[in-house]
C-alpha cells in the first residue's frame, strides 16, 4: 500500500494550506477591478469601502407637491382664521409662496412646504383657481414649523459619510446608495479562477452512450457550479486520462492561468491515483488525507510555476534545466501573478468531491473575494435513528429534515458517497466531530442547513412502503409549496415511524392473513392509542419481475423451488414480503427452499435492477417498475396501498393540499399512465381508527 | 387634485393584477428553454420534471481498490485458518480472485469485492508478492458477505425515477444529478423580460455633475439588479422627460419587446404624473393606488399591443384606425406573445420603489419562472421605540437588527421614503398592518429578515453621540466578522439605550460641569446598577462650523447673539448640546438670544449640513465635519469622547475584535489622517464603575 495517504484533522489541514498560501502571499483579496456600476455587478463583493463623494439629497427639497413658504409666515392660520399668501412667478424679496413639486429645490427665500392638499388655491378675485397649480394667492388654515415637508439636504447621505464597507457583497439596494452617494464605477475583488481537471481513464462526457466500465463525469459540472456560486470563474478542462505525463502537462497548462487547480480524482493511493505524486514532481505536498468522511483522500498542495515551466520543457519524469524560451509559460502567462499557485486534489465520488469543494474552496474563494465566508444557518433537531461514525473522522452525515408535530426531526440519509442524490435530497448536514463513534436515535444533534425554516415548515414526512406513484405525489405537491420527502422502510416500518412521532403519514400495503383486509389489523396493533385516517391511494397489480422474454419461463411462485432460479427478496416488515410470505404459505412452498430469498432490497425499482443486471432471475414487484428498465412481468396478485395518516395531520394545513392533489385529473391521469394501477379508491377515507 | 389615486388594500391590488394577467393567459410559466447542462444553468428553474434516463451506478461497481470474489468461496476464513484464492488473468468459470480498481464493473462470476488492505497477495511459491495488485493468489483471514464492497445498480439513481420536481432552482449539485441520470440538456423556463423606464425631466443619469434639481437616477440601476437578482432579464431603457408622448412612445417600444414594464415613476397625482393617463391610452388601468406605506401611489395596468401599435402608428392623443403596416410591430416582434403586457408604475422615491418591486414585480417573476416566490426569514423581536402608523396602510417598517443579552431588538431605522440608505441599513422589515395605528416600545415583533441570524449574533448595537470615527471602527469591525451598527442619539440617549438593555456600547462625551469631568457622573446617575467600564476612544477638537471664508466673522460663541448670526444646534441630550450650554453659562449667554438656537440636528455632519446650504451661519461640531462640506472651522474646546461598555458586553467574545481594532496601527492612523483627532487614550480603559 501506498505510504503516502495519512489522515490529518481537518483544522490542522486547513492551517497548512493557509501558511503556505501565506507565505506565497495568497492569503489576500487577489486583485481589483473598477466596473461601471450597473446590474452586473450584483452580487460582487466591494473590494474598498465606499464613501460619498456628494450628499443626497444635495440640496433642500421639497418632499411634496406643494407650496414653498416661510414658516414665519404661517403662524397663527387656523381653521377660523385662515392666512392668505400670495404668489409670484419670479423671484423677489416679498414673496410668500411659490408651487414647487416633488424634489424641486426649495427657493433659497422658503423654509418649509405646504402640501398641495392643505391650501386653497384662489385665483385673482379671491375665488377657488381653477388651476390649483398656478394661483393668485393660496389660503391655508393651518401653521406649518421650518423644514416641515422639506428633505434637507443630506438626509439620506453626507458626503464623506461611510457608505458600504469593503468585503459587502452587493445587493441592489447597495447599488443604488453607491450611485446616490455619486459614484459611477465601484471596485470590486476579481473573481479568482478556479482550474477544474477531471482525469480518469474510465471517465466519459455526460450524456454519452454508456457501456459497463463507463463513468459520467459530471463531477467538473458540481465544482464549476459550486465555484460560480462562491463568487469565483470556473475553467474547464477536457477530461485527462490516467497517464501520469499528461497529467502533469494538463496542471501546468492550468495553473499558468488560474488561481487555483483542483485535480479530481487519482486522489486516493490506487494503481492509478497520480495526483499526489503530480503534485509532488510539481511543487509541495502539504496534505495526503484528511481525517473527513466522506471525502479524506483529498489533496493540499503548492504548484510552482517554475517546475511548471521546468517540467513543461522536458516532457519527462528524468529532470533537468529548463530551456529559457519555455520559462516564458509562466512570465508570458495572461495572468502574471505569484509564481506559486495552491492545488487541491478532489476525491472522485461525487459526494466526497461536493464536500470537499465546500470544506476547502468556498473558504479559500471567500478569502480571495475579500468577504466572509459562506455559513449555514443552524437548527436544533432529534436525530431519527442511531448511526455510527469512524472515530477518527469529522463525519458529514446527509439528513432530511422535517417538523413532526413540535419536533424538527433529522432522519439521515445514504451514507455512501457515491450518492449524488443524498446530496440532493439533503436538508442539511449533521457533522459528528472525531472522536465521537456515532450517534443514538432520538438525540439531539446540530444540523447545518441547506434548506430555510419555511422549507422545513412545509416538509410532510412520508415514511414507509414504497410506491413509484409517490415521487409523482412528490412532484403534484411541490405545485403546491410542499415538499415530500418519503424514506422506504417498509409498511410495518411507516406504522413504527407514525408511532414515534416521526412522521406525518405513512404508505401501507400489508396484508392481514387472518381478514384477507390491509392494514386495519396492523394498525390497531401497532398504533393503539392513536387517532387514525386511512385513505385509498392506488390499486396495483404485484407479480414477478422477470428478464426480457422470461428465458427461464416463471409463471408462478412454484418456479422459485427451481434450482436454477435466483430470487431477490424484499426487505423485512415490506409488505411485499408480507405478501410472498402469505402465498408461499398458502402455497405450501417453503422459504428456504428458494434460491436468494435471503437477498433483500428495498425498493421495487431495486429489485427490478437486480434482475436487469441478471443479479436475480426474478422478484415479486410492481409492473411500473418492470416497465421502466425493460422488464417482463408476470402478474400474480391484486393489491391495496393506501395512505395511513394520523387525525392530527389529516385535519392539518400542512396535508390539506395532499387531498387537494389526491382529487385532481391532472394527478389521476398521470397515475394512470403507470402499468397496473387503479385509482378507484384515490382520495378516499377508508377507515378511521 | 387628481381624482385617480385611490388606496385600495394590497390583497384587492394583487388579485386585481392576477385576475387580469388569468385572462390574457399569462398566470403561468412564459416559455421553456432546452440549455446544455453546464455551470451557466446554475439558478435557472427547471420547467419539467427530470426522470432519471440511465441508472446511477449503470452497472455493479467495486467500491473500493481490490479483489472481485464469490462471496461463498471466503466462507470460513478466520485469522488462524486462511482462505486461499487464486488469480486469473483470463476469465474462467473456475476463476477464484480478480483485481478491481474502484469504479471498475464486478466480473459477472463474482458478488463481493474484498478491499485490498485485507488480502494477503502471494506470488508464484506462495511467498508476499512483490506487486500487490498482480499476485499469483491472495489469502484472507475473514470472510466476506455477498455485495460487500459493490455498488450496486441504480444505488444512487434508478431509471424512470423522479430526480428533481419542476419549479427547483438548480443548485451545483442538482446539475450532478441531472448529469447522473442520463441528461445533457436540461430545461428550465425562460427568463422573463422586464422593461424598466426611468421618467423624469429632472432625472440625470449617475455620475453626473449635479445642479440643484437635478435627481439622480438610480431607480432603475436597483429595479434593474432586483430584476437579476429573481432571475428576470432587465431591459434598461433612457431616462425619458415628463412628456406624455414621449412616455406613450417609450412604453408601446418596450410593451412589444418585454413580458413586464416597469414605468418610474410619475405614479402619483402631480402636475407632471403621466404614467395613469399613459395606462389609460395605452389599455387597461387596475389600481391607482395601494394601500402600502412608503409606495403607495403604485399603478397597475394592462397594456395592449394592439392598441400600441394604433397609438405608435399615429403619434397623436387624437385616436383613429391603424395602418396595416404599423400592427406589424405587435404580430412581428421578436418576441411573439400575447396581445397584453402588465405595467407597473412605480413610484419615484427610492425606498418606495424598491418595496414596491418587492411586493409586485418578485411574486410575478416568480410565477413566471415557475418557482415560489421568495420568502424572508421572519424573527420574534423587541421594538426599542414607539412607532405611529398612518392606520390605513400597510406600513413597512425597515429596522436594525441586533441581539443585546438575550434579547433580540428591532430598532426602527428613519421613515423616509427617499432614504435608501435605510433600505442598505436594513436587517429586516416590521409590517404593521391595516388598521394598526402604531407599536409600543419594548412590544413584540416579527421582523422579515434580510439578513440572517448569524448576522445578527456578529451585530454590536452602538447607541449613543455620533462620532465620524464610528464609521471608520465599522469599517475595521468588518474585517473581524462583527458589524457595527451604530444610532445616533446624543451621549445622554446612549446610556439610557444601555440601561433598557438595547445596546452593547455607547459612544459618549458628557461634561460634568460640576467638576470639568467626563461621563463619569452621568453614568453613575443613569446607570447605578450596572458594572460598566468606560474606556478612551478619541480626543476631539470642538469648534464652530462655518461657512467658507467666515463670511460673518465668527470667532466665537460671543458672536451667537448678533442678529444676523443664525445657529443650528444639536439636540437636547446630545454632548456637544450639553458643551454648548455649559459655556454659555461660563459666558453668560442666554440662549434665548441665540437665533436658531431650537433648531436641532442629530448628527456633526448635520450641522455640518445646515451651514453649507446657507439654512444656518454656524453650529457647534467637530472640524473633520466642517471638513467633509469643505466648510471653515472656529477651533475652541477640547473634548473627550468614550465608549461606555457594561462589563458583561466589555468581556463578550462579541466585543472583543473592538480591543484588537482599538490597538490597530492601520485604525489608528485612518482616525488620526482625519482632522482635530487624537488617539492618545484610544483603548485605554479609564474607569469601572
Amino acid at each position: 500500500m501506498s505510504i503516502y495517504l495519512h489522515d490529518i484533522p481537518l483544522p490542522e489541514a486547513k492551517a497548512r494550506l493557509e501558511a503556505a498560501l501565506k507565505e506565497a502571499d495568497l492569503w489576500r483579496v487577489l486583485g481589483i477591478e473598477t466596473l461601471p456600476l450597473d446590474e452586473n455587478t450584483l452580487g460582487r463583493v466591494l473590494a474598498e469601502p465606499v464613501w460619498a463623494k456628494v450628499s443626497s439629497p444635495h440640496y433642500h427639497a421639497s418632499a411634496m407637491d406643494g407650496f414653498a413658504v416661510r414658516a414665519e409666515e404661517t403662524s397663527g392660520a387656523q381653521p377660523s382664521a385662515p392666512v392668505t399668501l400670495s404668489l409670484i412667478t419670479h423671484h423677489a424679496s416679498s414673496s410668500h409662496a411659490q408651487y414647487v413639486d416633488t424634489g424641486d429645490p426649495l427657493p433659497e427665500w422658503a423654509n418649509a412646504v405646504i402640501p398641495i392638499e392643505n391650501v386653497e388655491a384662489l385665483d385673482e378675485n379671491s375665488e377657488i383657481a381653477s388651476d390649483i397649480r398656478s394661483p393668485k394667492a393660496i389660503r391655508i388654515r393651518a401653521a406649518v414649523t421650518p423644514w416641515s415637508h422639506v428633505r434637507p439636504l443630506g438626509e439620506d447621505i453626507v458626503a464623506t459619510q461611510l457608505v458600504l464597507a469593503a468585503g459587502v457583497v452587493l445587493r441592489p439596494v447597495d447599488l443604488g446608495a453607491i450611485a446616490a452617494a455619486g459614484h459611477a464605477e465601484v471596485k470590486v475583488a476579481r473573481k479568482p479562477r478556479v482550474a477544474i481537471l477531471p482525469t480518469g481513464t474510465e471517465l466519459v462526457p455526460i450524456g454519452s452512450p454508456l457501456e459497463p466500465g463507463d463513468i459520467l463525469e459530471y463531477n467538473s459540472l458540481v465544482l464549476a457550479a459550486q465555484v460560480k456560486a462562491w463568487g469565483g470563474e470556473a475553467v474547464r478542462f477536457p477530461i485527462t486520462p490516467d497517464n501520469f505525463e499528461a497529467i502533469v502537462q494538463r496542471v501546468q497548462e492550468a495553473a499558468c492561468n488560474c488561481d487555483l487547480v483542483l485535480l479530481n480524482a487519482g486522489s486516493s493511493a490506487g494503481a492509478e491515483d497520480f495526483s499526489a505524486k503530480v503534485v509532488e514532481k510539481l511543487g509541495t505536498l502539504l496534505v495526503h488525507g484528511v481525517a473527513v468522511r466522506p471525502g479524506h483522500p483529498v489533496i493540499l498542495g503548492m504548484v510552482s510555476l517554475r517546475a511548471a515551466a521546468l517540467s513543461g520543457a522536458q516532457r519527462s519524469r528524468s529532470g533537468g534545466e529548463a530551456t529559457p524560451a519555455r520559462e516564458g509559460i509562466a512570465s508570458g502567462a495572461s495572468h502574471p501573478r505569484n509564481d506559486t499557485v495552491p492545488i487541491i486534489g478532489v476525491p472522485g465520488y461525487p459526494v466526497s468531491a461536493a464536500l470537499t469543494a465546500e470544506i476547502f474552496v468556498e473558504p479559500l474563494i471567500a478569502k480571495w473575494l475579500g468577504r466572509r465566508p459562506g455559513e449555514l444557518p443552524t437548527e436544533s433537531a432529534t436525530l431519527t435513528r442511531k448511526v455510527t461514525s469512524p472515530g477518527g473522522d469529522d463525519d458529514y452525515l446527509r439528513v432530511a429534515v422535517g417538523k413532526v408535530g413540535d419536533k424538527v426531526l433529522a432522519a439521515p440519509l445514504t451514507r455512501g458517497a457515491g450518492v449524488i442524490t443524498s446530496l440532493v435530497r439533503a436538508d442539511g448536514l449533521v457533522i459528528l466531530p472525531r472522536g465521537v463513534q456515532g450517534a443514538e436515535a432520538g438525540e439531539q444533534v446540530t444540523v447545518h442547513l441547506y434548506c430555510s425554516e419555511a422549507d422545513i415548515a412545509r416538509t410532510i414526512f412520508c415514511i414507509g412502503s414504497h410506491d413509484m406513484t409517490l415521487d409523482l405525489l412528490a412532484q403534484f405537491l411541490a405545485g403546491h409549496a410542499r415538499r415530500l420527502t418519503s424514506a422506504n422502510v417498509g409498511s410495518l416500518g411507516g406504522l413504527v415511524a407514525l408511532k414515534r412521532g416521526e412522521s406525518h403519514m405513512a404508505g401501507s400495503h400489508l396484508l392481514d392473513p387472518e381478514t384477507g383486509k390491509y392494514n386495519i389489523s396492523y394498525i390497531r396493533q401497532y398504533l393503539p392509542s392513536m387517532a387514525v385516517e386511512v385513505y385509498g391511494f392506488v390499486g396495483r397489480e404485484q407479480g414477478l419481475i422477470v428478464r426480457k422474454g422470461n428465458p427461464k419461463g416463471i409463471k408462478g411462485l412454484g418456479d422459485l423451488t427451481r434450482p436454477e432460479v435466483r430470487y431477490v427478496n424484499r426487505q423485512r416488515g415490506a409488505g411485499t414480503r408480507v405478501l410472498l410470505d402469505y402465498q408461499l404459505k398458502r402455497n405450501g412452498i417453503v422459504s428456504s427452499s428458494i434460491q436468494g430469498y435471503s437477498q433483500e432490497e428495498y425498493t421495487h425499482l431495486g429489485v427490478a435492477a437486480a434482475v436487469a443486471s441478471g443479479r436475480a432471475d426474478c422478484g415479486l414487484g410492481i409492473p411500473a417498475a418492470a416497465q421502466s428498465l425493460d422488464l417482463d412481468f408476470v402478474p400474480l396478485f391484486q393489491e391495496i396501498y393506501q395512505l395511513v395518516i394520523p387525525k392530527i395531520y389529516a385535519e392539518s394545513e400542512l396535508l390539506a393540499p395532499l387531498f387537494s392533489v389526491m382529487n385532481n385529473e391532472d394527478f389521476h391521469a398521470a397515475v394512470t399512465a403507470l402499468p397496473g394501477y387503479n385509482i378507484s379508491e384515490m382520495g378516499k377515507l377508508v377507515a378511521e381508527i
